[in-house]
């Protein structure tokens, strides 16, 4: 019997990656819906000609008709729509996984309301733990639906953990590569350009989320999605540079057991395994081939030269809302950095400001998904108007 | 609720490791009896004193008295034995874990005997499962035995395993410290002196599996326990070099992913393991650090310098009784390089001779333990034989 699946974001890195697996397991998967994030008709047409999804819809509400015609173009006659009623269409198609990988918190909402008792939801949308994890992990808990991590480190850390116990768990560890900054002084890296930040050594993601694999932010937003995700409080949670990226994350047991996760730097062999669950997919992906690395380093990793890792944990050790204040300002911090606005020293700068000067709002942890985009906003908006104070004054 | 143990080869390195946990946490454990697979009764009265043992027996018919005197020194007033009967003692008490850990065929009877239901078996006898896997694991699954792999490797492989379905498993890597001779060309190799091939980089063992090290014997020989532990083919069993030996064992998956077993190499951290189940005991043994590595390695085995390796794939490849004549030739080759019979280049050399000599012997593995120990016996004096046919020559 095939898994019927709902994919979120099925033109981005992570959605690619889902479709690649899909479309090489054509007897495995029946792909009911597709939603772009964005506004991209005719990769999203693509995607739907390469995996005969049956229906097609784009968040941008004004390329409806765009989709329509990207579908006959591609002679596609399936049922299409645009902006968030037709999003919301998507999602609530039957369907035995939701994959949830539309990036930033417009994946959000879009995610939450996959939560439905019999789905499982594959998950890669940062936002859904960061900036509400408590009022998700609690819906997808009442509703039974098993969250399946879907990015590298976490699916790496959560095959890793087997079946153990939370409290057995002495430490979590997510390996970051540093960026392209790794061996830089404090003071290049202040000074580094869009272009600079934007040279992953590994992967070929989005722009975003490469600028905060530059700053390590993202690697601190992971951590956060890590509490989240297997219930482990920010004392049990570490973060060390791992150049080479074939260990993707750690598990360090009380007893002095470790049990690692790990893979070839490619994002559909995570995807290969949720789509694969409760089995494994026979894939002919990249192995993993220690020897040919021939050595893999470890390296602490440096809160000095890299303060929104830092950020992240303070975030995270304050709980309540501040993690989703400290994810909205830093969502600002690198549009203004990528608009070369702000200098890339300036990103963790902006980030800190903001979560000290809103901290009065991070009290308590929001408690649904509205009060999470309430306070995401707050924060963005406070961001913006500090960004337009100090340029006022410059 | 205390687990209750037997303990064979308390005296042994392994034995050591897995005293060492027990009085760390006298809470869990009883232990009801010992036994010494040699014949150091102060050493078994050491380990009665400090494990508060019920009754303790040595294998040695002869050291009866010597180990009696020896525990009322110990002011101790508790049952003791010598010789087979002793041991079979031992087995008998009732236990719900028995430790296997007498080295040699020596530890396989007792180890087979130790099958009863309801119990569980650590095991770190190697030949139990070389000279008589197929026998041993049939019984142990017709008793609804369930054997906890105990030694550094494969309790990692155990651990990185989890719950998976053997086909989903692609191939299993165990990593090898390369030991001593590790970049030593093939002549000095063949030249090394027992001094030499005794200095084991990591771990401090006994002479006969150091000098397995050496020649990379030990790692073909836990490929060969490997394949009865978990199931796997030879096909999908791989060895690398891996001198740090901070990971012990990978497990690939079929659709790329990789789960490894890590430990600080320290053989209470298996026994920890195995001694907690199902949980996990909360232990101060050493952390491994990968930071303080700093670098790991990873390098193909090398075949051609270390032939010992090569002849363990071929036997376990050849089946039937061909690892069991493996085995036992290569016991007696060390034995004659120990004592400078023969040199360390001649030990893989022997093998071979063995295994092809007694090939029409190798046909079906041993169905049983007897049949197990006289294919051993004769291997072995195959092996004696042609030792002194070679030293009458010369």
């Amino acid at each position: 019997m095939s898994t019927r699946i709902v994919l979120l974001g099925a033109t981005g890195s992570v959605g690619s990656a889902v479709v690649d697996v899909i479309v090489r397991h054509p007897e495995h998967f029946r792909v009911e819906a597709i939603v772009s994030g964005g506004s991209d008709v005719r990769a999203l047409a693509a995607v739907a000609q390469r995996t005969g999804a049956r229906f097609a819809a784009v968040a941008d509400p004004a390329r409806g008709a765009a989709l329509k015609s990207a579908l006959a173009d591609a002679g596609l006659n399936i049922e299409s729509g645009a902006g968030e009623s037709a999003v919301n269409a998507a999602v609530d198609h039957d369907s035995d996984l939701v994959v949830a990988a539309i990036a930033g918190t417009a994946g959000l909402r879009a995610t939450h309301r996959a939560i439905r008792p019999g789905r499982r939801i594959a998950l890669a949308n940062k936002e859904t733990l960061v900036c509400a994890g408590e009022a998700f992990m609690r819906g997808a808990r009442e509703a039974g639906v098993d969250i399946l991590p879907l990015d590298s480190e976490h699916n790496a850390l959560w095959q890793a953990m087997g079946a153990a116990r939370p409290e057995d768990v002495e430490e979590l560890v997510l390996t970051a590569s540093g960026g392209p900054f790794l061996s830089w002084t404090a003071e290049a890296i202040a000074a580094a350009t869009p272009e600079q930040a934007l040279k992953h050594p590994n992967y070929s993601m989005g722009a975003k989320i490469t600028i905060d694999s530059a700053s390590m932010m993202n690697k601190g937003l992971e951590v956060i999605e890590a509490h989240h995700l297997f219930g482990i409080d920010r004392a049990r949670l570490r973060v060390l540079v791992h150049p080479q990226q074939a260990v993707h994350g750690l598990v360090g047991f009380r007893d002095g057991s470790v049990v690692a996760g790990l893979a070839a730097p490619d994002m559909r062999i995570p995807a290969a395994h949720c789509l694969g669950l409760p089995g494994r997919l026979h894939t002919t992906l990249p192995r993993l081939d220690l020897a040919a690395f021939g050595r893999l380093d470890f390296i602490h990793a440096d809160t000095a030269r890299f303060p929104a890792l830092a950020l992240a944990f303070e975030a995270l050790e304050a709980g309540g809302g501040m993690p989703t204040i400290l994810n909205a300002a830093n969502e600002i911090a690198v549009g203004a950095f990528l608009a070369r606005r702000i200098g890339f020293g300036r990103i963790a700068g902006l980030v800190s400001e903001a979560c000290e000067a809103l901290s009065d709002r991070a009290g308590k942890a929001p408690a649904s998904i509205p009060e999470a985009l309430a306070l995401d906003d707050e924060a963005r908006g406070w961001a913006r108007a500090r960004l337009a104070r100090c340029s006022a004054v410059a």
